[in-house]
Order: structure tokens, then sequence, then C-alpha cells
């Protein structure tokens, strides 16, 4: 069984309010040294076959990501990996 | 700079309605060996010293996953990999 995980995050320079929200929370659990959070989503897909980093990008760029404001990595990963 | 990189995914028993929409729309697109899309969440927690495993781990269980219906990962990961 094939898996592509990609990974889509907000640009660096594109603010993260939920990133920042869980941020501010921290010193609430004790947490004072992290310095930044950001959320964004991980998509697993999976491949009947082989995995295809071709065909995962092409639905990455019209299906998963908005490339305005996102930038994506795809990857093939091991089974072991997968959460 | 070290960062943690805590993966949320659905429990595999949970309906994942959004990644369902996405595995519908492939067929459009002439993808056709796809057998399941599942999305979730990235979180990229940076921390100002070491990457603290145990705190991250710690912050993931009370302020990014639902223990209900989801699974979370944490690893430490190298600057190149991040999104």
């Amino acid at each position: 069984m094939a898996r592509v995980v990609v990974d889509v995050m907000l640009k660096p320079e594109i603010l993260d309010p939920q990133g920042q929200a869980v941020a501010n929370a921290l010193p609430r659990l004790g947490v004072t040294d992290v310095s930044s959070v950001r959320i964004g989503r991980r998509i697993e897909i999976e491949f009947d076959g082989e995995p295809d980093l071709d065909r995962a990008r092409e639905i990455a760029d019209k299906l998963l990501a908005n490339p305005v404001i996102e930038d994506y990595q795809v990857r093939v990963v091991a089974a072991a990996e997968v959460a």
C-alpha cells in the first residue's frame, strides 16, 4: 500500500491567527520556550499501486492548496510514519 | 532553531467527509488509482532552545488534538523538512 503525504502550510509571510491563538495559550500551560506555532494541513493520499508523486503534486495544486497563500510539500511515506 | 511537528489525523474508524469530498473529485482530474484521501492537521512548534518532545506531547494533548476522535504523532524535524 503506497501512501503519499501532502503537507500544506501557510506561506511564512502570511499571518496565522489559529497558530497565534495556540501560541498565546501556552503560557497558561506553563510553556514559555515556544517562539511560534503554525497550523497547516496534512493530507494522506493512498494509491492503489505505486505512489505517484507527479499525480499527487497535480492533486495538491488543483484541490488541496491555495498557491496564493500556501506552500506545499509532497513526499512518499513508509507505512510506519502514518499517524 | 528547533522545530517539532505534530501530525493530527482523525482515527481510522472516524469518517472524514472532507477527505471523501477530495477523493470524489479526483476522477474529474483523470485520477482513478487513489483509494482514499484523509485530511488532518500539521502543526509546527518552534522552540527557542532544544526541542522538547514531552512538552510538545502535552501541548498536543491539551490544545491541538481531540483524543476522542483524533490520533497524533509528535516528532522533531530537520529544518530541511519544514514546508
